[in-house]
């Protein structure tokens, strides 16, 4: 199970009750954050989340509405008793920003581990997560994120049966592990099925529509995706200041297939933004304006049905 | 007429329903904030004033919670158009902190001046307020300030007669200019009555009881000072982080016989603050607990009872 909760939906400056965009998910006991914009650690309080498990804070760019809350987030983890590392994955450049804004945080009582994107695509596996960053197309260099939660294969009893092994060892076969007995090898593959769709959600701010978003999202559980203007006049703007409108993000979501879109990143002179839905789910039906601490919980694909 | 709002009154983090502590003054087309936290500019916002008229920040340390809220700030009040130059005054170090900070805000469409306070009392005079820094005792280099509105002498008309000045002159005495007329010179001491009573507001966080902020808080019309603790068996705790009390704090108001007090810079773990207020009056009557967003209109003393 992987909990979402879109923390804010805010685009270039946070306004009273709109925080500046950013996520926070929980898996298995370790949460991850993507964005840390000025007032995130609010908004994170207001969720009901909690700071001590973030051990991962992925960065899109460098603007500030995304990383400007990211002191007072460090200093907010360590008075939570933080002791483990933190992980700080973001665009070439993420060490010397950090450095220059641990200025007002410069003593922590744990270690932060700053790693640097350095492909257009490229994938970490941390805590549990598969995350694969992606560049996309703003007027700095920015990524895209998509989470996911694999799920290994079914365990294969019959199988396991048939080799003769016995019970007390079928968990260390799950987990990975090879075993000996009575002389023989089992490895995990001779008793376990072939990888289970997991989960996926992916998260893309500060965009024109692009390729890689496409790709990367495909079929995805659930699409974050910027929408920084409803009205449809405002496309020019979008695409001088490289974001996209409701549409573009719904063209997206259509053309990756994902199962439900969130829009976020609203300019701050948008209002009464849910008048542009019906033309929206024209294009996209599943697609649902973000709110300030929307949350969800995804679950793998239920298989019950194909027990043997 | 000198307009305060206490936009925040969280010290150390800011919370749901509680940003950090800041004051913005306006006097005559031109506001003051001192310290910019994480979320003041969302504060800003909420009091419904303008970013444009923002003159002047000063900072009182450099401490995440009165800081880091800047790059946002000066980011939010490029948007609003802001061409005139911006004067930032803080303690030694302004500099370096404010260009570690702009990693994140490097364009901006007006200049920015940093003032250094070079001693441990300082006055400054900026678009029609008197400043004055003093510095107090924390566990870092910290000042506070007191904002004074001057009021200039009476014109005495009376005086302006006698010299035989024709009317259409008065006005240029009265802004403190010299004129010549039928070949003689007049100057303004000569028809303005000494100077009157103005206004005075001073502003303290993060400090113990100081004798400085005693002085220079010496009969202010308002005393917004940090309260951090109210239950008093935290006095250990306040003396170890060098904060104070309730109780502490209502001691300096009585001592500098100011006319009001407001409590701010409250521990996160600060709750029902106001089951304490019968015990910070008993010291010190005119008391109040500080909220976000809390204003008053300060105004000259009533002074037609001495019109001559």
């Amino acid at each position: 199970m992987l909990d979402v909760c879109l923390l804010g939906t805010a685009g270039m400056m946070p306004l009273p009750y709109r925080y500046l965009t950013s996520l926070m998910t929980r898996y298995n006991g370790s949460s991850l954050m993507i964005d840390c914009g000025e007032g995130t650690q609010i908004a994170v309080k207001k969720a009901g989340w909690s700071f001590h498990p973030i051990d991962t804070i992925c960065f899109t760019h460098y603007h500030a509405d995304h990383i400007s809350g990211l002191p007072g987030m460090l200093l907010t983890m360590g008075n939570a008793e933080r002791k483990e590392p933190l992980t700080l994955i973001g665009p070439k450049g993420l060490q010397k920003v950090v450095t220059a804004l641990r200025v007002i945080a410069p003593e922590l009582p744990f270690e932060i581990r700053c790693v640097e994107i350095q492909e257009p695509e490229q994938v970490f596996y941390l805590h549990g997560y598969k995350i694969t960053a992606f560049m996309v197309r703003h007027n700095v260099t920015c990524y895209g994120y998509t989470i996911e939660i694999e799920r290994q294969g079914r365990f294969m009893a019959q199988q396991a049966q048939q080799y003769g092994i016995p019970k007390n060892y079928w968990g260390i076969l799950q987990k990975g592990d090879t075993i000996e007995y009575e002389g023989r090898r089992y490895t995990p593959d001779m008793v376990m099925g072939p990888p289970r769709q997991g989960i996926m959600v992916t998260y893309c701010t500060d965009t024109r529509p692009a390729e890689s978003l496409v790709k990367n999202a495909a079929h995805a559980d659930l699409l974050i995706c910027e929408g920084m203007y409803a009205e449809p006049e405002k496309l020019a703007k979008a695409k001088q200041y490289k974001h996209m409108t409701f549409y573009e993000a719904a063209r997206v979501a259509k053309e990756a297939s994902v199962k439900e879109m969130w829009l976020t990143h609203f300019s701050p002179s948008l209002v009464r933004a849910e008048d542009y839905m019906p033309k929206v789910r024209d294009i996209f039906e599943n697609a649902h304006l973000g709110r300030d601490g929307k949350m969800a919980e995804l679950n793998f694909p239920d298989d019950s049905a194909d027990i043997s």
